[in-house]
């Protein structure tokens, strides 16, 4: 992706500007787009009828937009159009096991979008979304799979939000209690990773033998999400 | 966990009844139990001004139950007292790569849960809900760690809601477009799985030698999360 126009540094709002733990936040558009890149899978907020709702969807990201896909059914997506979301993308990359209790807590990135969705309605808009969404999952696929009909298009909702309200938070490293007190007596500390792998692909039982997965997706087995 | 007095169908609301995909909804508490003990982060939705916001953070459940915390200082959590909250667990198994890009999906297993939180305050009754967060993501931790002091218990905030109001979607196996005109074509389609694996734990650089990760986290290496 190009991003070379946009600035490197993300732009504040009273919801997106960092509060606490202020270590932890990062104005840093390429520390956005590297979360964003790195997975696949969002939490979708929405209000409905004044209380929260919370919604893994998948997303694709251009670097400028989010794109969100449901079934024109969908409550969450429906409810969406000019009311603001709130969309976080985190990945876990381990407990943090400290010495006391009061300092653990989990490596991680995370991304927070808030905006207010556009439902994409223009054909050639909508099928670009949804290229950019299957892409993102999985590279290579849209030129693979059959591409969606003027049917299935029809039966698809598309929303996009800008990446203008966004902030990002990154936890790395050891705990941080190796230099006081608890130090003393012994406690091992240190970090536990968690790590996500693709894993072999799995042929549909129906699928005709002689039928090998392409290289866009036996490729990825045995290298890591994010 | 003993659930035995608790009935084994989840009981369905306005907000839990499934409408869409119903295939995929279950109201079966043990895969409510079996979603919620599988994980240690949520996505924890609150509305805030009006707006949704949506934080990743730690949870801990016992079976009735679901515990977080966080500052005092955190406006998640002090913003939610009084006010419905919506928690979602999401574990992502893998890609559904089927013939058209249609029916692309994900294999998941996602549970959402609905509740007003209530904020502990009886010195008690917290240390016993944050010795559930904390065994809830590292079996072993509590008894092994430094426990939390009257200072640090008064720096955290503990919120529980019930695990009363829930509901649960799962979606596995293969693509569903195999005996369709799609199959024709010759297009590979399958799963392609995601797999979470704790790593090999990682020392502290400030940890003196000799001092060994106790077995409880240093069995958990090359084990699924999940």
């Amino acid at each position: 992706m190009n991003h070379s126009q946009l600035p490197a540094t993300l732009p504040t709002t009273d919801r997106t500007r960092h509060r606490r733990l202020r270590e932890q936040g990062s104005l840093d558009r390429a520390a956005l787009d590297a979360i964003l890149d790195a997975g696949f899978i969002c939490h979708f907020g929405v209000v409905i009828n004044g209380h929260p709702m919370v919604v893994p969807t998948v997303y694709g990201s251009d670097g400028r937009n989010l794109y969100f896909h449901g079934s024109v059914a969908s409550r969450s997506l429906v409810a969406s159009p000019d009311a603001t979301i709130c969309v976080t993308v985190t990945h876990v990359d381990g407990l943090v096991l400290a010495r006391s209790v009061f300092e653990h807590g989990v490596n991680y990135r995370s991304a927070m979008i808030y905006g207010l969705p556009r439902l994409i309605t223009d054909p050639e808009e909508k099928l670009e979304g949804l290229r950019c969404l299957t892409e993102h999952a999985t590279p290579g696929q849209w030129d693979y799979a059959r591409q969606p009909n003027r049917k299935e298009l029809a039966a698809t909702a598309l929303l996009a939000i800008s990446l203008d309200e966004a902030s990002v938070k990154i936890r790395a490293g050891s705990p941080e209690d190796g230099d006081g007190p608890d130090a003393a007596p012994g406690i091992w500390a240190g970090v536990l990773p968690l790590v996500s792998t693709w894993g072999e692909p799995e042929a549909d039982p129906l699928l005709p033998d002689g039928i090998e997965p392409p290289k866009h997706i036996g490729d990825r087995s045995g290298t890591r999400l994010g």
